[in-house]
Parts: C-alpha cells; structure tokens; sequence
C-alpha cells in the first residue's frame, strides 16, 4: 500500500521512516533533487503543481497527503476532481454503476486553504469561539494606518500567505516600523496585529481518523528565537491548559470532518490561551513523539489518513527536542550526550536552516529541563528558557 | 557515509531504519528480487559470493556489515585483503606512505567464522570457560555411534553449517532416531550434543566498539517452537543471570577485539548457563529493543561500527516481542492492540516465515506478561509461555 505525499522535506522523511514498519511504500513529488526524504523513498521530480506529476503520484498511491501546508490549493482541488484512479488496471473490474473518483487527499483541502491564508484561519477561530489576536486585514497604506489606530502598538505585520519559521513578518513599534513593513511586503495581502506579551508558547497536536476516532498528544511547551522554534518540551503546563487547547484542537478537526495530524500553536498570557495559527500537517513541535510518546505523529498521521485504530498518545517520559539550526555539529559530539536521540535531516547546511533536531527524555520534568539547559547550552548557545 | 550490508533481509531492513535518523545511508547485496530491505535502500542483485558485486559494496560504503551469519568466510576474506578503496576518486589524493587498503568489514571475520561452525563455536566457548553442552563431532556412522555411546541419549544432532530456525537439527531419543537423522543430514558434518532438559531459554546481546567500549543489553527470556522463536521478554530473570551472560559475553568481545553487536543464546538449568550458540549480529532477541531499550541494536550496532559513542542499553520498561510466523494477521487488529508497535518485514507469506513481529512496553513485569499471554493467544494459538 503506497502512500503519496507532495512535499518530500524532513517531515515526509519521518513520515516514511513511521510508516516502513506498518509495511507500507512511499512515493514523493519534489521539485528538490537533494530532498530529505529521496534518501529513503523514490521521489517524482518536478514542481508541486505540475498536473501531470499529481495525477501520477495519485494513480500510483492509496491516498495522498502533503509535507507543507503551502501546496497549491487549486492544483490540489484539480486532482481531487479527476478520475486519477479511473485508469490502469481498475479500469477492468470497474461495475458499471462505480463512478471513476478523483484522488483520496488527506488532511481535507478547506483545512490547508484556511491554514494557508491568515485571514481566513482568523475568521476561523472567531467561528469557532476559539480566543485569537484581534486583527485587521491590510490592502493598503490607508487601511494599514487605520489598523494601527484601532488595534494601538505595538503590533506585528504578517504577509496573509506563505509566510514559515518567522518569514514574512515584522513587529511594528512606530509608525516608521509600519512604513518600512509595508515598502517590504505591501505587494501582497497583509494582517495586522496586536502584539501580545505573552508568558509563554504552547502547541497541541491532535489525529482524527476518518471514522472520526481522536487523539491527542499532551501539551508542547515551545521557544522561538528569531521566529524559529529552538525548544520544545511535553508535557508541558498545567493540566488547565492542556484541557483548554485540546478543547480548542477538537473545534477544528470536528468543523473540517478532519483526516490526519492538526496542529495549533497558541500563545499564555496570564493563564489565557491565545490561539496563533495552526498547521495541518504533522509539527516540528511534535518531533519529541518519536521517541517520547508511545505511538509518534508521522505513525498516527499515517493510521488517520489509512483509517487504521489511532495509537496511544500516552508520553513515556518527559522530553525535549533541540532543533539543529544551520549547521549540524558532528555526529560524535551529539551521540556522546547520553541518551541523546538525533534525527539528521540530510541537508545541505545554510543559516537559519533546520538540519535536523535531537530529543531526550527524562524521568520527572526537573531532570529534563536541566538536561534541556545544558544541551542548548552546547549546541545552541545564547538561546535562553524562560 | 554509506553503510554496505551483505543481506537485505529485515534485519538490514531495520539497520537502514535505525541509521537514517544518524545521517547515513545504505547499500544492500542480495540475490533476492524482494528482499525486505529493498522497499528502504538501493540492493546490488546478485549472489552473496559474487567478487565483483562485492567489491562495487566495498568502493561504495565506508564499512561492510552482514545482516545473517552464512554470508562466505572466503568471499569476504578476499575483500578484506583486496585494495578495493585504491579505485575511483580516492586514487588522487593517496599521498606515497598510504598502502591501498582492503575493505573494512565489521563483525570481524573470525568471529562470523567461528559462529558458522558449531565445532568452532564449542571449542571457543570451552578455551574462554563458558559452559557448554557436551558435545562430539561427527563425520561417519562409527563416529555418532561412539558419540551417543559416550554423551548418551536423548541427544540432538546437528549440521555443523548453515542450520537456522531449527532447520539441520533433530532429537535423537533412541538408536533409530538417529539412524534416521544420520540418512538426513549424514552428507554434511554434523555435531552430536547432549540434550538440556532445560528450564528456561535467554540471551545475551551486546555491543563492542571499534575503540573497545562496551554496551550490554538486560537478558532476553526466550521461548521457542518447533525451532522458531516465538516471544522474548526483557529484561528477564534474576540479576545473577545477567551478570553470568555479561561476563561470558564480554570474554567473547574481548577475544575476537569484536566491532558492533554479538548475541549469545544460553539454556538455563538450575540456576546454571549454558551457552548454546552464538550470532555475530543483531538478532531476533533483541528486536525489542527498538522500542524498550534507549538505543536499539540497530542502532548500536550502527555507532560500534563506524567507531561512533554506544547508545545507552537501558531498558525503558518490561517488553515483549512476539514473531509473527507465516502470514500477517491484518493491519488494523495488530493496531487496534493498545500499545502494540508492528514491525511489518513486506514478505511474501510462507509457514513457518518470520514476516514480521509487534511489540509491546508496560511499566511492570507482571502487567508485561500477562498482556504477552493475551497476545500470543491472539496472534499464535497455541504456544504456552512457561
């Protein structure tokens, strides 16, 4: 059974990597000839809306799914119109009253459209009472000026698509600030808004299963630094704060009749949860799953979309995951820490980038934000927990 | 840095998937079309003697490994003593004083060759003191007549070479019996050992760096049938029981300065360890780990081989594995199991075939044993643990 999956990144990578012990085969579409995931599964080469490469990447696959959530909407709405499947060897023992369908795509289109556009994705939340920053849409100076009088400053401009690891934004601390954002980005849609000092980054990552079945991992404790996730620790936070963000996950993937992994990233303040965005997708703030859940995202990602029994999301510790930024140091160096598990991106390193992470786990969350520290310490100097 | 394998068997399926996460890559050599690593890595199709094929493994991976024991003794001294690293872009940059050097092979050969030879084995076993079967070797009728006259009956006879899963071996429980066996297995040498009422099956696997340091994995409890094993729990026994297989275990290590991981299987009787066999590999017992253990077999197999830090061996819990022999028993019943991992190998179904194996972690012994007996009931009928 061969899962397709547009995107072949570090996450498709661990998603293949889950799903070889299930017994199943991976295709990609890249466009990369250097992607993660082509060391470990074959890969069709060319660009993510090339119709022809879906349709094939679709009639070879039992369902197809995405590493990014920045894959064309519309060539992926194409391709779940199409009779893909209609073709080949069905094509025999097709019974007259079974129509040819298009592709099977998982997570469902409307959640990657909403998750693509920050306007809608707001207009979601609202929706769906979940709290979230107030917002204005911008689509000129006038309009940028007016938000920044009705929502005050500090604020932060964010282009409404395409934006990923703090790209395609900016905090607005003067009107000067707003000025020079907007001569950066002012070419696309933008949303501004308010800038919350907030206590604390949190994320929730949940699996619906086609039947409808849900699983959600325990809370994630994040820090950024320069818009890019360094830390994640889980469980992390009260009890309170899980049950609030697990109630805000279940919202989404109930409105989307969701297949697959949901991600939504919130902000604390003062005991409040302020949802940010969300990602339909498997998470960099889930990577600790691997090793520190029982059943990791990529493997519950793959049941959901399969619709094969969701496995336990029950932690089997207290971990943390360091993201590799730029450049890996070298494998020795890591794999003396002791109990140190590395994940090697197999990329070409460059500022900025994520080369790969590494995760530990713990007994009692003490040991495991005191191991936390030093690792970072080692290979992320200058990056401090709060 | 790529990893040549000579097997691409599920063993070398679960080396790839063990050492992708590390940054590394595979290359396989085996004359099987379907062989299970192939769905994960690229495979050299040929046979396992062919010196051209193992010399193309050779120029194109920084060390070899084999993932079964009867790979030849001969074909891979050959390599070994073959300046196959002299070809191809490493020729220019040879200063005068480097020697063209032969390919890097790890287990080290005498240890394969020794574990390929049930006499070899024995005599290993009795020069380090590690307590064995009495044994004889047997190359004529006269000899296995003087043999059973000496050590007695019941008995078990055994081809000296390439016997596996019970394969190549008979009990002897009256002079028929082996008038019968001698008809079977008379062609080839055969060794005739006294048969262990034993009281319990375990094994010992761990793994020696290339710089001498030593990781040991907790005892694995074994039960077999017809020949095949079935379940292995771990950690099992008392502590006096790892501490003797430990000892016995690293005098093997030490003798063959062994490089990556070794498993000796011993039959327990009254309190005593008596060694059975060993395998220069990972193995069976030790599938467990993958989850149970901080680092797996595979894993640590990996980093002793290419002289990197060995991963912690603790376990993280009470494991069980169990096989799944001839044919997979469907996805979503193994899945719907609560904390079942599957390991699924992608083999045609065969009886008595190890197409796969799932295992389970639970925080207490008594928990693990009783859910092993409820899985070994769904999944193998039949087999009593003791």
């Amino acid at each position: 059974m061969t899962v397709g999956i547009v995107g072949a990144g570090q996450l498709g990578r661990m998603l293949a990597l889950a799903g070889y012990p299930l017994g199943l085969d991976f295709l990609f579409l890249d466009p990369a000839k250097d992607a993660p995931a082509g060391r470990v599964a074959p890969v069709l080469h060319g660009l993510f809306t090339d119709p022809e490469l879906l349709a094939e990447l679709a009639r070879r696959s039992e369902v197809l799914t995405f590493d990014w959530e920045n894959v064309s909407v519309d060539a992926l709405r194409a391709l779940a119109a199409s009779p893909a499947k209609s073709s080949g060897a069905r094509k025999k023992s097709r019974t007259p009253d079974e129509r040819p369908r298009g592709a099977r795509i998982c997570p469902p289109i409307p959640a990657l459209a909403t998750a693509q556009d920050r306007v809608s994705e707001k207009r979601l939340f609202e929706r769906l009472k979940i709290p979230t920053t107030r917002w204005r849409a911008v689509g000129s100076g006038a309009q940028l000026e007016r938000a920044i009088r009705e929502i005050g400053l500090p604020g932060v401009i964010k282009t409404r698509r395409l934006g990923y690891d703090g790209k395609g934004q900016a905090v607005i601390r003067t009107p000067a600030d707003a000025e020079r954002a907007w001569e950066e980005f002012g070419a696309v849609g933008l949303i501004y808004e308010e800038w919350i000092p907030f206590d604390c980054e949190v994320s929730i990552i949940g699996a619906r299963s086609r039947r409808g079945e849900v699983a959600i991992y325990p809370l994630n404790g994040n820090v950024h630094a320069q818009g890019i996730l360094r830390l994640t620790r889980a469980p992390f936070g009260p009890p309170r704060w899980h049950r609030l963000a697990a109630r805000y996950l279940e919202r989404v993937l109930t409105h989307f009749h969701y297949t697959g992994i949901l991600t939504i990233e919130f902000f604390v303040r003062s005991g409040r949860l302020i949802a940010n965005e969300m990602a339909p997708r498997v998470h960099n703030s889930g990577h600790w799953t691997i090793e520190g859940a029982v059943t990791s995202q990529f493997e519950n990602h793959l049941r959901a979309i399969l619709d094969l029994p969701l496995g336990s999301t029950r932690p089997v510790g207290y971990s943390a995951m360091i993201n590799l930024i730029g450049s890996m140091p070298a494998r020795a160096t890591i794999l003396a820490e002791a109990g140190v598990h590395l994940h090697h991106y197999d990329k070409e390193p460059r500022p900025g980038r994520k080369v790969g992470h590494c995760t530990i786990v713990e007994a009692t969350h003490l040991r495991r934000d005191r191991r936390a520290r030093q690792l970072l310490n080692e290979l992320a100097p200058g990056i401090r927990i709060p």
